[in-house]
């Protein structure tokens, strides 16, 4: 039994590594189009900002720690064709040389790649002028190139997503000026306004100079620097104020309805999309969005074929199938492709959408559904906002935790909680619990009714959840 | 329709709040011994400590926050009779005057008593010679006159408890010198040795001197000062160098099979039984132990009384009916109580024992059963221990979490978790994740399944509970 993986990533390793954890027999390949395999994406930002020093550092585990486990690591070579019928796949190294990789099983993990906005100039832009999308250890690489070769003084980041509000944070402890920049019309869209703009103060408050419903139109280059054009409530507004900051590095300009942010280096990070060329052309079926069609034994359409991560749609435990790339969630997934894929029958459970995200010395987190989405989803969704300190006031050190909490109307069920407050509120754990209840479909009323942990030093008699269950199910006047 | 409440503590002040909450129109009095209404109790050490500088913080509301929402307080005055076929009750104030106070409902949340463990002398001494059970804010304010009038600079503590390391933390931090004394081999007696150990080296690296194994058999005072004697581990080894502490003022000496250590002040911190003489005396029924036998929705069995707190029996999720006094247990079924007391129909969801307790800088937190536990109520558990960082390593911060889980090896259910780590690993509130899926039902692999959130500086894409639960389902080597 031979197991071929395409991806080196979260999900591809994951599978490898859970195939071979039940047998340690079969035959094992991952192969990779870059030299990086199972590096931490997600720990990118904290290379950049200089927490993390050594960059091989970003890796969940070595390569020799993989090889170790008798998993043969091909890297720098790319899958081009996937042949389904013949269990076969080409790919090519970064010399041109051809090889043919034979298959029984196989798990696609060629994750997703950064979606590149229709902003003017970009296509000509790169690099080498200052101007980085960032997803993989590649880009991380450049962009420490372009930090220090170009001795960036100042930055602006298009989105305001976890990525670019980490990267705000991270260039902002380099020293570099930031100005974020973002579409919509607060910062972090996938809270609530309500709660998200806690996280613009907290930007703010750190010198970060946050631009939003703004959208970029253009990037050009003039005597060596990046001029970024927006239009937008950034444009609309006077901002001449700005020439005159502190530092006098990054100065923007308003004329009509647009304005203009000159800087030393651009980072565009709005979001993902699934990257299935590969197995489009090999007639797996994608779905609307270029997803790969798995079932909940992560299994394709195509015989042997199962597929895990940012590629593939994923089954979201109240919604049902929808697309959502998550670390976690690809971690998860090719656990199941691994076992399924060397003859298990084991099902994907499920996602929450759980995120959690820190930028500066606040945490914001999300599970389930806000409003909106409960409301698209059929249900008869109510939210309700509450306060409550994380731990009993009189002990030095209590900070406020600030709850969205939403429910269905009707069945009284938890659909999704967000929560924001200072690190050292936990909020990054409360949420976790709130990601149980939702999974083991709890009401408000039994959220209230958990016996959870208090001492006053780290809680209280009825913790931050609890008492907003009971805000949910009594709301206040 | 008049509601009467005796007791003034988490339990009776939770009743009369509910019933207020529900019922704008109904007559509440909560009548209690003392004069301290909705007292903190778990917050003594740190107003002990000085972490809180007046006691008065230590309440959850104020008495006129109380009296506020229409409920009348009355203090100073003990309960000393309910006749409940003629729905009265007879209390005594503090000048000797009686009054009869009338009720159409009952709650009775008297709480619970320190016990006096067997030891000579004991019933002679008490706060004038420095010997002190601490219970209640007379407790605490007589342990205060204690250490000032008295200049104290060495203290013994009799059981290592949550109370009991609580307040060796609580005199440390002010400086007094602490002997630590515990019965059983270990202290924290209600978390496995393997873990509570690492409270040991805790209290240990603070100063605090334990004796573990070693049962204090008698208090004497010999020119002003106290002297406690003991046998056991302590007494049988050497302990002449502890006559040579650097401060000097703590010492001890061995004779024989038995030690002597010298202080200015004990603290019996030994545990609590239900404080049930009046329920008795009226004839309601009282389980072995003498908690109020009470059904889930807080009813005894007399006409229209109820009763919750740490005077009643307690429903536990997993093995019914106990005896586990719990602020946040008390808090949840006063709450019950109240409701039901003004004709509601709700149930006391019941109780996993979740406690956490904070030592120094150390967290250890348990939900659920251990092995022993239950192997006693009929499951077929084995319990794993595990260690994994709190987040990722390559960002600055990591530490340890040491986890023991305990599983029913038939259903694969998951009955309890424990847990040991440092402030900073969020022990507090990742023990909530465990305590939500037991109280679900969930098995281990799915709290493996679990969509719990991860950012490289607060967390890793399996949890440390989800790393646990894989170690339990397949244990290594």
């Amino acid at each position: 039994m031979h197991l071929l993986v395409i991806g080196g990533s979260d999900a591809g390793i994951s599978a490898a590594l859970r195939a071979r954890e039940l047998d340690g027999e079969v035959d094992i390949t991952v192969v990779l189009a870059d030299a990086y395999p199972n590096f931490s994406i997600c720990g990118i930002p904290y290379y950049v900002s200089g927490d993390v020093t050594d960059w091989h550092d970003l890796a969940h585990r070595s390569r020799s720690d993989i090889e170790a486990l008798g998993i043969t690591v091909v890297t720098d070579t790319a899958a081009e064709r996937i042949d389904v019928a013949d269990h076969e796949v080409t790919a090519r190294g970064r010399g041109g040389a051809t090889i043919e990789l034979g298959y029984d099983r196989l798990v696609i993990a060629t994750g997703a790649r950064p979606v590149r906005p229709p902003i003017a100039g970009i296509e000509h832009l790169g690099p080498a002028e200052g101007v980085h999308l960032l997803h993989t250890m590649t880009d991380t690489h450049a962009v420490m190139e372009t930090i220090t070769g170009r001795r960036v003084e100042s930055a602006v980041i298009v989105g305001a997503g976890y990525i670019g509000l980490e990267m705000a944070e991270a260039l902002c402890t380099r020293g570099i000026e930031v100005t974020e920049i973002e579409a919509l019309p607060e910062v972090l869209p996938t809270v609530d306004r309500e709660l998200a703009h806690l996280v613009r103060d907290e930007l703010t408050g750190h010198g970060v100079d946050v631009e939003t419903a703004t959208k970029v139109t253009g990037i050009d280059v003039s005597s060596g620097r990046l001029s970024v054009e927006m239009t937008g409530k950034a444009a609309g507004r006077e901002r001449s104020a700005k020439t005159g900051r502190a530092t006098g590095r990054a100065t923007g300009k308003a004329t009509g309805g647009r304005s203009e942010q000159v800087a030393d280096m651009v980072l565009v990070v709005t979001g993902v999309e699934p990257d299935t060329t590969l197995a489009g052309k090999a007639g797996i079926d994608l779905a609307g969005n270029g997803a790969i069609v798995v079932d909940r034994r992560m299994a394709t359409n195509a015989p042997d074929v199962f597929a895990a991560g940012d590629c593939v749609v994923t089954h979201h435990v109240l919604i049902g199938e929808t697309y959502l790339p998550l670390g976690t969630t690809a971690h998860k997934q090719g656990r199941v492709a691994g076992e399924n894929a060397i003859g298990g029958d084991r099902c994907f459970a499920g996602s929450l959408g759980t995120q959690v995200v820190k930028v500066f010395d606040v945490v914001a987190a999300r599970t389930g559904l806000r409003d909106d989405e409960a409301e698209a989803a059929g249900f008869h969704p109510r939210t309700e906002g509450s306060i409550a300190d994380d731990h009993k006031a009189y002990y030095p050190g209590a900070g406020a935790v600030h709850v969205r909490t939403t429910g269905d109307a009707k069945s009284g069920r938890l659909l999704g909680v967000q929560m924001i407050g200072a690190i050292r509120t936990a909020v990054h754990k409360r949420i976790d619990t709130a990601a149980t209840a939702i999974f083991a479909g709890l009401t408000l009323d039994e959220l209230s009714d958990l016996d959870l942990s208090y001492t006053p030093p780290l809680g209280s008699p009825w913790d931050v959840l609890q008492a907003a269950a009971q805000r949910w199910v009594m709301p206040a006047g």
